[in-house]
């Protein structure tokens, strides 16, 4: 995978906020950097660089104390939320200008804790999912992650390639009826948009779950998303055949990728369903709890062991990777292309 | 072990016949390269490169379909014996001239699969192996294999090796009565043959097993012949002291060996009893049962940790293996020259 | 680690006398270099390179055969104390002037096996270490060793470190009336001396324990002696404030480190106290097994994760290491200034 870095100027999302405790430490590594982040008790948060400056023990091993600042375990130094060190408690107490830590540009929203890994210079708005303002009145679930062991792009490849759910997916997410359909691209700056609209189609799993479970012919379609250079947005909607798309249902689904290293990576999920059927409260939970399962299939018996593979396939031909390239991959070759012309343009 | 290389113009067992179910796919590795081997339902043999063109998905997780095709699981791109790409079954269809992969010629004999690794223009006959030949009449056990964490050379090494079993084999394979017989070797060709004879010795305990069982001397031989690159031919045959050959006992065995990786190999094992004693059905059967017995302690307890442990000394100094020569080294000091200009002539 | 490479011309504990049984074969590396040592029946001490010079079996994996010669399993060469082949059982019994290995001078004191890792034209008297000498009347504590994953210059930086006590081992070494406290450093030829008195203290659960167990202040005094490369003598001794240092009570502990590779380092540790507190056998019996507690916490639960830790980081950061100094790193600064000059003048 030598032939694509990542782009350092950009937000990534480091943790949900549901699993970051006020007072507590955690332990992050995103492109290769470690770094330590907790909220304070105030509700301060703070991202900084995981090592001491003066013997290289980790931050996250230390413990917080007060003014927003941590306290290294080893000998007590203490930094605050800048990196700098404000306390050598030691002899003179002199604090050498070396010691200091990089700090991180943090923010949280949506519901994760989003880390900017390029210049405080540069630095740009955070990202905007419309889904998942506040007060839009959808039904989220509560957002989820996995670690995966397998290289960031091979996951967005995965997510733009809408042509996969008929094979790998097979019955859960696609079908046989849907192979034919063509793929549309509309690119609109570092964004593109890959379509796909598959008429009176049997539904699989997953779409009959989310509208009548009867197994009746719908139309379906699938619109994915990707914005520079790690987020993915996948709508799913559908329909009675030839109804207007209002009077269907859908999932708006966010897929928020961080490369850990160059081998892997953090997967984060949030989602919305909207249009729902009406339904008592017993048969919806079931149809949720279902909804879970079939998700928790795709990703984790299918996705991801096919990308673990491709993996060790690529690491096999010493990580070159010149894949044939069919009409389908549309997707994949314009997003690579536009994030090699970004990472080119960080580098100059 | 930088100093031989394989040779990819040669006959490699990838598996038994045994454990090759038809409709079913398996996953090797040869000489480092992945494979994926499989027998159609009408008795087709294929073995195809591990790699699906397009995503590089391994193909040994996709599906056999018909026309001895495999389709990848990823897209469903369907490939046929050759290798070709001979189905796209998303939009036009068009298949790029890339989308082939490398297919191994392939044979089955004597009960097992062999592939050919080099170009098919330099194709050699199959080994023969005669004692393995249909209608021989030798009491065949069923062949196994054993996957070992050790470069092929040193399993060669070790096989040609004939004065290593009154030490690493001592009660088992060899005793301290036939140290000092020396060894001959014959070379035809780019096969060598060393052989042992020890007349008058106390009987190890396979040998016992195999004749009397009863603890009293015999003459016994040892010959020992290297096919290049990989096939050893071993031949231990047992009499009464100084009774002609035919009036003894013995077995034929013919380890076949296969480099996996550089530091990993396949060892496939079958071997034959002629002459054998009279014995009830249960004395034979329990008979058996200890020679079983001893050749899983001679592999599994006595070669194969020792010569992990000569790999792992190898990797503290580098790789690098200058081994001091004694004469009883004739046999492994003539295979490896062979091979080394065998290896030579294919580079060139 | 790559700035600070280790001496070969030092003596290094190999092991415990007490897990050195006569007549068995253990397996060591020192200094990266692999060694099999071994006591003869008669009381001689081995250490030899651990590879037979024929087919690189290692010799650990053989036998003893008097007149102090070990055996190799896989051909039964034998080998003397002084590394040479002296036996080739095989054909002529010819034995090749390459088939002999590397044999090193080996000394038993303080009930430690020492090994010179140099040349032996460069020996050095073996390390001599005061409170360990015979008939000095201290009450010895059994020696012990644990094996760390971290490199030994961590090691050694710890222990020179008195500073460290007051956080990572806040409580159980050191406390915070301590942190005040300067560092004295006295540099005697290749040996260095940091010494920190502390008067009033309370003290902390390990220097109440060995002195009256009660809780109330004390005078403390902490004194490192580093002696190159990798011996280091660490005195606490406590009195009642203001008392004189013969009414108070001491432990003498020699921590000895040897490095294994790179990344790994044995710890050996020997201590004796000084000037007990008289106490019934029952009460002195559970002071000891609370003091082998408190050091068991203070190694292997604070110092070891935090020297694994560094590592890690160090590690992340290709192996820099570049610290902020502080006035406390003293004599970490000296001790690796003198270490470098000495490792530089024997390449020189």
């Amino acid at each position: 995978m030598n032939d694509l870095a990542w782009l350092k100027n950009a937000w990534y999302v480091a943790m949900l906020s549901a699993d970051l405790e006020a007072g507590k430490i955690y332990k992050r590594t995103i492109l290769n950097e470690g770094m330590v982040i907790y909220r304070t008790d105030h509700g301060h948060l703070v991202a900084l660089e995981d090592k001491c400056p003066h013997r290289y023990a980790p931050l996250s091993m230390g413990k917080l104390c007060g003014d927003n600042r941590i306290a290294c375990a080893y000998h007590g130094l203490q930094f605050d939320a800048t990196g700098a060190c404000v306390y050598n408690p030691h002899g003179n107490g002199r604090i050498p200008p070396a010691a200091k830590v990089k700090s991180y540009l943090v923010e949280e929203k949506y519901g994760m804790i989003w880390v900017w890994m390029g210049d405080a210079d540069n630095v740009t708005e955070t990202p905007t999912i419309d889904f998942l303002e506040p007060g839009t009145g959808y039904k989220l679930n509560k957002p989820a992650y996995l670690h995966m062991a397998t290289p960031w792009q091979l996951i967005i490849d995965n997510l733009v390639d809408l042509s996969h759910v008929s094979f790998l997916h097979d019955g859960l997410l696609g079908g046989a009826d849907m192979i034919g359909t063509r793929n549309q691209l509309v690119q609109s700056g570092n964004t593109i948009t890959v379509s796909r609209t598959m008429p009176n189609v049997r539904p699989p799993e997953y779409s009959d779950l989310i509208f009548h479970a009867d197994g009746r012919p719908v139309d379906k379609q699938h619109v994915v998303k990707w914005i520079a250079p790690s987020i993915i947005l996948l709508d799913i909607n559908v329909t009675s055949p030839g109804a207007s798309r209002d009077e269907g249902t859908g999932v708006h689904a966010a897929h928020l990728i961080t490369p850990e290293t160059e081998a892997t990576s953090f997967y984060h999920f949030a989602a919305a369903r909207w249009g729902l059927i009406e339904r008592s409260p017993q048969e919806e939970e079931e149809i949720e709890a279902r909804l879970a399962a079939a998700r928790r299939k795709a990703f984790a018996e299918q996705d991801e062991p096919m990308m673990r593979a491709q993996y060790e396939v690529i690491k096999r031909y010493g990580g070159e990777f010149k894949p044939a390239m069919l009409d389908i991959d549309v997707g994949v070759v314009r997003w690579r292309r536009i994030l090699a012309d970004l990472v080119a343009k960080e580098l100059a």
